[in-house]
C-alpha cells in the first residue's frame, strides 16, 4: 500500500480556558496544546505535534485560536473535524479545519491578531460569567479609560506593558484599534495589533483600571510608553477577562 | 439578653443549576435548596429552613428564584447579603435580600412567574454555552414552531403538557405570555403564566421542537391540549436549556 505524504492542516479553535494552564505544553500541568495534540494523535494513530499561533496564558479564553498540524492520512476535512470535536472534551472545539500548504505555520505566519477584555463593574458579577469575565466593584471612571486607550493606538515600544521577562528583540508594535466599549455594567476592551507581547493585554488593561480608579490620569499614557520601563505601569489584569478573537494571515 | 424574635427575610437567588439535583433537598445528592439552607444555618448558628417559590429541575437555572426563611438574630439586611454571599460557592448568588412580614410565603403567594428556555439551532455550539443552551442540530422552521407558541397563550387545561405524575388538583393555567425570539442561531422561548405544572415548561419545548423539525403541525397544538393527554405531546426537552427568571408576588 503506498502511503500518501502527510497533509497540513490549520484548525480554528474556541476553548474556555478556565481549567488549562494555558495554550503551552509543560510537565504536570493540562494545557490547551497537549489535549488537541492527543486527541489529534489519536486519531492518527502516531504522535502528531501541534503549532499555535498564540500562547494563551492560565486561565485565558479562545473564540479563534488558529493551530497546524500534519496528518499522517488523507480523510476528508469534515470527517477529522467531526471525529476531533467528538473526541474533545467540552471546553475544546474545532471550530474549523482545512488543507493548507505544507509551508503554513500558524505562529510566524500570522500577520494581525485580535483580543478582547472583558470586565464587569459593579457589585453582583454573574454566576453565568464566573472565570470569564473580570470584576471590578470599586466604580470606574470609564471616559478617562477610553482616552487611554485610544492613546495607545499606533506604533509605539510596549517594553512598558510587556513582563519583565520577555526576550524578544524588537518591542515594537503597531496597535490598529485600541477602545473601550461600555454596554451597561460591562466593559469591552477592544484590541488589535500586528502582534502582542508577553502579559501587554493584561497589563494594558491592569493599567487602564488604575486610571478608571483614579490612581493614573489618561495623559500619563504617553510618557508611561517613553519610558520603556515595566515597572511603572499598572499591575497585570487577571487571565479570566481576555479572549483571543481573530488571527489573520 | 432579651432575645429578639426572629425576622423572615425574602432572598433572590442566581444560580447555575449545572452541578445541582435541582433545588428541592434530597437525600445523597446535592441540592441548591440545600446549600443555601446550609450556608444561612453557619451564620445563624443553628438550623434555618429555606422555602423556595420553585422547585428547579436538576439542572435548569435561575436568574430569579426567590426563597424565605426566618433568621434568629436581627443583624442588617446589606451584612446578611455580603455574608451569605462570601459563603456559598460560585454557582450560588444572593441577588438581594429584604425583610418582609412573618406571613409571607415565598411558594404560596407567589402569583406569577417568568421561564425562558433557550436553545441553538446549529452545528457548532459554543463552550461557553455548555449545559446553559439546548443544542438542536437539525434547522428548524422557525415560523412554524411561533405559530405554535402563540396558540398556547390564554388559559387552557395543561394535562397534556404536565410530568403524568402531576397531582395538582387543577392544571388549568394562564399563559400570558409565550412567545418564540429568533436572534441569529439562538432561539428564546419566554413564557409567563400564573404558575406552571412539573415538566410543564419542558414539554412544551419539546412539543414546539417536534414541530420545528416538522414532526407536527402548529395547528395540530390546539387538539393536543383538548386531549389532555401526556401521551400526545412531545418529549421532554433537557434541563439546560430553561431558566427561571423571575417571580412576581
Amino acid at each position: 500500500m503506498r502511503q500518501a505524504p502527510s497533509k497540513r492542516y490549520k484548525v480554528t479553535v474556541r476553548y474556555v480556558g478556565s481549567r488549562y494552564h494555558g495554550w503551552q505544553i509543560q510537565p504536570k500541568h493540562l494545557t490547551v496544546q497537549q489535549v488537541i495534540a492527543e486527541t489529534v494523535s489519536r486519531l492518527a494513530g502516531q504522535p502528531v505535534s501541534i503549532i499555535g499561533a498564540s500562547r494563551t496564558d492560565s486561565g485565558v479564553h479562545a473564540m479563534g485560536q488558529v493551530a497546524h498540524f500534519d496528518f499522517p492520512h488523507r480523510p476528508s476535512v469534515p470527517q477529522i473535524q467531526k471525529a476531533l470535536n467528538a473526541l474533545l472534551p467540552w471546553d475544546i472545539q474545532i471550530l474549523s479545519l482545512r488543507p493548507v500548504s505544507p509551508t503554513f505555520h500558524a505562529q510566524k505566519d500570522a500577520i494581525r491578531k485580535r483580543y478582547v477584555y472583558r470586565i464587569f463593574n459593579g457589585m453582583n458579577l454573574s454566576p453565568f460569567d464566573y472565570e470569564r469575565v473580570l470584576q471590578i466593584r470599586h466604580p470606574l471612571d470609564v471616559e478617562a479609560m477610553q482616552r487611554a486607550a485610544a492613546a495607545l493606538r499606533g506604533t509605539h515600544d510596549f517594553t512598558s506593558f510587556a513582563a519583565a521577562t520577555t526576550t524578544v528583540k524588537s518591542k515594537t508594535r503597531t496597535l490598529f484599534d485600541s477602545r473601550l466599549v461600555r454596554r451597561g455594567r460591562y466593559l469591552t476592551y477592544h484590541v488589535e495589533a500586528d502582534g502582542f507581547l508577553h502579559h501587554m493585554i493584561r497589563n494594558i488593561v491592569g493599567t487602564l483600571i488604575e486610571i478608571g480608579l483614579g490612581k493614573r490620569r489618561p495623559e500619563a499614557v504617553q510618557p508611561l510608553i517613553d519610558a520603556k520601563n515595566r515597572d511603572l505601569a499598572g499591575p497585570t489584569a487577571g487571565p479570566e477577562g481576555l479572549y483571543l478573537m481573530q488571527i489573520w494571515y
